[in-house]
């Protein structure tokens, strides 16, 4: 029995270590993929676009209310240049779920809420959109926004 | 050689028609994705709330413009009723990408094109959105609508 036993062991014992090391690789993803999401808020309300620019993927897709998908980076960072000369943000999000369904892939849900100035007028509302992102891990190991859509949760204009 | 190089033979025919398998599945799980989106459309177009409802997953989530997300069967299907009662659609959709990042879950980047009708006014105009959809394959094999989200691509009413 002893020279069957003991691969055995060993062998659960390196299933335990191994589940053990995918765990924490997960927990490790999602702690990433948290931050992302906490530095777009930041980069956002600071109207950055270099640092949004940072948290993308090189053929990330941005789709902004009232505009068609902006496809790769030079079309991500043209879209973001125009939101922050039309517009400025305070706002807060709250992250419904996080999901990493593959090694390298995983989506967020959130809604965020807050304050939009219009720059041109200072003119301030309240602004309230829910999002959808996309994320893909990096050969790098660094997570990135793939594809991001939002829609406003407020009623339509009158 | 020969007690060798057999068995390695045939590790690389399974390895091969593994491969082949892959490929196969891949290739089925992404017409029957394509197929969803097709059901979409027309379930839409026919304003068919349980024909919407059998594409969506139990838990999916909707996230329609103007509303905040509705978490699962009984919400989706109470704001498709909405929808639909307020609104007919005549649109077309384009599909810009299908990518299947795990055996069960899926993305598809869409954009749609046509006419709403104000079913309370009979006032009609042009409607053109952009779509993100997250799909995720069911025990039986089937792929359902896990999340989607969709904004308007028209520019801002004045």
């Amino acid at each position: 029995m002893k020279t069957l036993t003991k691969p055995l062991i060993t062998a659960a014992a390196a299933l335990t270590l191994s589940a053990g090391i995918a765990a924490a690789d997960h927990h490790a993803d999602r702690t990433k993929i948290e931050a992302v999401l906490s530095n777009y808020e930041t980069a956002l309300n600071a109207s950055d676009v270099d640092s949004v620019m940072r948290l993308y993927a090189d053929d990330g897709v941005f789709m902004p209310q009232h505009s068609a998908p902006n496809v790769g980076n030079e079309a991500v960072r043209a879209a973001y240049d125009g939101v922050f000369q039309a517009i400025a943000l305070d706002i807060e999000f709250t992250v419904d779920e996080v999901q990493q369904v593959s090694p390298d892939w995983a989506f967020a849900r959130t809604r965020s809420k807050g304050f939009v100035t219009i720059n041109a007028t200072g003119d301030k509302g309240p602004e309230a959109n829910q999002e959808l992102f996309v994320f893909q891990k990096q050969d790098n190991g660094n997570w990135k926004i793939a594809r991001y859509i939002f829609s406003t949760t407020n009623p339509p204009r009158q």
